[in-house]
């Protein structure tokens, strides 16, 4: 039984405990998973700003657990902190927009994201051109609401969301949406998959099937090059849960070159 | 519990039974997993034209048991006819190549596929941009053994895989693996996991929970523009079986742009 | 004299005489073409489907005649089977919509691709990115039409082909249209010429013009790495008459890199 | 007179000192140019995880500092928290990576970027990818030697810099070579510009000129779209400083698109 | 005190009066810049022509100099013969187009290019391309005036400058507008900034702070590869200014790969 | 009975009879080539200035029989002045890199071009760049001799050729080779295509059979946008012979966007 932790990256208790009552369904009944969210930051994340906090306080949250669990889900629609969190734990760790992503290309040609703001569309494509999936990105379709907006829940934007994914579908032909929100599963994406007639797809639910797989196969994150801990004399000044960290790190795994 | 087929894309009832023993084990318990192969086509896949027979007999095998199964896997490294068996089935079809490289996008920054000869690099790398994911490809990493010299064990070339991985990983910056060979599971990649030091993934493997993962979600194939099916009165001659996917098929799902 | 065969990569007869009597004006007195069309397989190719099946059946027919011609052209505008072709024959393989583009290229700087139907879109971009020359594209336009619809004739979709191509030239920026399918030619290149003042080429002329010229210069195809012909033991279960091409074969042409 | 703000990211006052002591000599005198460096974090930068961590302490020195200087500098090979410091205040913010690969484009055709340990070299590709310049980088060149072993003095480290260099300009056919770290000026680029008979550039010292033109300029970091600031009311847990950054944000400056 | 020339491409000295009148108060009083045209060519530059001979040309009038400037600045929108005029003069030589583009990289995720004719556009695209930065291009927005209209004056054209950069801004998502014709600056940039509200950048502004900057830092263009002065003995027939370049040269400065 | 004309774009005439007395036999008895250089400009082309020189000229050459022939063909390795020459006249003009490198992608994966300098490979990279096609090439292979070195005969530089060309096809997987010197024909591509093993191809011959097939198509070039012929009331001062160019045209041929 893999043990999963999924972390809000924003730091609403509101919004963690809407996360664990939609996706508490879709786990398998074999796997245990625990909801938590980053202790501090914003409440909900619509900048780079919001994303660079957050991203460390996501790689904290997932640190105190580090020895805990046998996967991390970075529960965030812009993945924050996913490069640094998978420095600070072995086991693998999955971001919501990433896997929705990845599950998105065996479906389709192409596909949409779909997500609140239109400031966010470079943040977005910036992410999908960092996965290095640009050319099979339809486009990123928004709504044009806040997160703030959103947490009054997302069903009473059920009309903007499908709005926004005709759009994509009919001038952007994306042959997928990928919904990259936290809370955007619970049903909201099988009602748009009938009503739109192509698949649409929950990125958090993506995550956790993905969380399972990798943990069930019991393979962890290189740590050669990217995600290398390099040994540090180092202090982390402010971060002493994070120094943690490089203790017992070994080096540069790979050779020198010559 | 979900119905999966494994179709092996060549045509030889051994290569089959080793995927079954081999992959078998990985499954839940809570699918059905079924073996078959090509009725037809070549017996080892190395060359452009073994991959375009293959694909079509490939297609012909999903389709003979379009009804029967929740979800398929082509399994050849080569992912043969993946498009053409995205059309014959509104059931999610998965790459074992494709499987093991979106799951590789996970684990680090670059993965190197491993092949068996030289000629097949350009084929792997045509591959791998059709996926859109050439910018994470540190390399194609080669044996320089044939399909039917891999068919008398890959244990017997372990040294060769060993070797081929660690250039992969020394002079390639390869931060994962991805053996895409419909036999290269059973443990060689955890033993390579090991000697290497860096993860190690097996594709059918991947392609095996990224299909029952599809198959939990109930989603299909999209049949918005690349794999819309057109009604066609046309008779599909010598191909009878394949002909039957046109039945039913109501025209461009996708509206005209004006 | 060189001798040229055209394939028709379709299996309709009609298509096949109407491509002789419209393209037959445009070849060399010096040279010898000859039209055949696939034995099998799809009488319109509107889905990847149908282009796998043609692709095959394609490749069968030019491997059937590989000793009696010099050059060999496909004949549909999504160049189905082109990879497999070049591997049956030495000789010189050129695929209509590849050479209209590599036409195109000396002409403007940006050219559009007028097929029939919209879902055909991304099956043109990916056949285009594959020749490396997506960035010379600046559309891919289309007339709403089915192939089947087509062979009742193309001077009936004058109006139609106009339209798409003046709205690619205003709206794409398109400087030089592609006409992929076999039986755009004919006449109609030069009265759309004539009307959208942009240059617009049949690729079936482009292809009979650079087939010419590879068989007057005595080129083959490339034999190492992406076209090699393995040296094979395994059998080619059902396709006896492909099977031959590996007889001769001498195994990776390519040194092995260490 | 231009007030300009170096930030350098890690928190190690020694480092500050070295770098007001090498970089100060640059400076016009008609400027006015201050050295702090970050309250918290680490004090040598060799991870993802301490570019994360840097990148938010980056953004609250000059939030902290926002009504004070007229140009900010990231003072860090990395460029760590650039797009989160771009939103704390309105004036321009300039990486030291940033600026001199942008310097180093109007010298050569392809420039090296030479840093410290080889694990370094996927985070600063991605960063050239994120500046949308990779076409124009060599390579990467490494010399073996982490942050923490750096800091005793570049003096020393001449040797292995001169090398490094020797290699991009010999092997990889850079044109340019580009010193990112945060210390490597003061006459040692001028020293390998000699001896390795192509330019050298110091990222910190084409900062400190960027930002003295842009101050000089009046401009400021754009608003629409990626550096938006959202109206917000969403409370910042433990980022106090940070959370005044919203405070008289108008909501998305751009249009929504209908 | 930097000695900086800015050579106008175009050979109407009414042109290059204008540009000494509006560029004349952005430089450093601490700098001396003397402005010039091109002896021959177009007066206005609007084609692949035009931008052919005025490149030669500006190569022409910076040979001449290239004895008594500290660096050189090509004013005009296309950047003409910048490579050529890289091997004419050791000295840091700056494209006004590019300097523009350089600077926009630091103030938003993607800028546009404004210019006058929509022919233009193949040419612009190109050119950034050329520059490695089509990334980071929102689009090239155009007036729809020639250079011979527009020479009557930019004031005169407020309105549509305006509205290009407001549709740019808008439908493009363009974050920043660079403005790259040589006359575009002295106001004109910062009314646009003002009314878009997004930073609009003038290049030849830029261009001049860049040269200044290269200027102090002493900096020369690399003579590795791309602009590397092959010794010859060739005679440069009816170019005599020119062949004077190859005096002194000692041919490839780069080594030979074995 | 199409008339060619070849244009050297250097000034030498002994070039020039080099390139007539090779050439000559590959041209068709039903066409008429006539072969001139460039009146002035470099005797050899080493370089960006040469580039830039000889297109010039290369232009003014065609320009001055542009009534006369129905295609025209720029005979250089770096293919100077083309765009400028598409403006001088309506005809077809065809680079020989150009079509060496189209003609190439009809016969294998990945294509390398054989050149002399090595300082030439960024220029000769970015012109494949230019036309779109560096995912196609393996490497630009060098001999290490200049220009006028290889005037004295390329027979004396068999064995180079020989070396460079297996370099690129062992180590850059290259499996067709482009020669693109204007006298690189006359039988050394088919030595080298028996020695090596892999398809050689002469661009000048590739764009002698491009040219004809060309006029014998009656298509011309497009003059929507890139090659668009701006209406000027300019002087182009001291190249009356181009001024010409510009009288009749008819303004912006493309509509404007709105």
């Amino acid at each position: 039984m893999a043990r999963i932790l999924v972390v809000n990256s924003n730091s609403s208790k509101v919004f963690t405990e809407r996360i664990e009552r939609t996706v508490g369904k879709y786990s398998s009944a074999s796997h245990d998973v625990t909801y938590v969210n980053a202790a501090a930051g914003p409440e909900g994340i619509d900048s780079a700003l919001d994303i660079a906090v957050s991203g460390v306080e996501t790689a904290r949250a997932i640190s105190r657990e580090r020895d805990a669990f046998d996967a991390f889900i970075v529960a965030c629609g812009n993945d924050p902190g996913l490069d640094a969190a998978r420095q600070v734990t072995d086991k693998p760790v999955v971001g919501i927009a990433e896997a929705g992503i990845l599950f998105a290309c065996v479906l389709g040609a192409k596909f949409s994201v779909l997500t609140l703001l239109r400031s966010e569309i470079p943040l977005i494509e910036e992410m999908v051109d960092g996965y290095g999936l640009r050319s099979r990105l339809a486009s990123v379709a928004t709504l044009g609401v806040s997160a703030a907006e959103a947490v009054g829940g997302i069903d009473s934007l059920y009309d903007e969301f499908r709005a926004a994914g005709q759009r994509a579908k009919d001038e952007d032909m994306a042959e997928v949406l990928v919904l990259v929100g936290s809370i955007m599963c619970g049903g909201i994406e099988r009602q748009l998959t009938d009503d739109l007639g192509i698949p649409v797809l929950s990125g958090i639910v993506c995550a956790l099937k993905m969380a399972e797989d990798l943990a069930e196969l019991g393979v962890q994150t290189s740590r050669a090059y990217k995600y290398a801990q390099p040994a540090k004399q180092d202090r982390l000044i402010g971060y002493d849960d994070l120094a943690a960290v490089y203790s017992g790190a070994k080096g540069e795994s790979a050779p020198e070159s010559d």
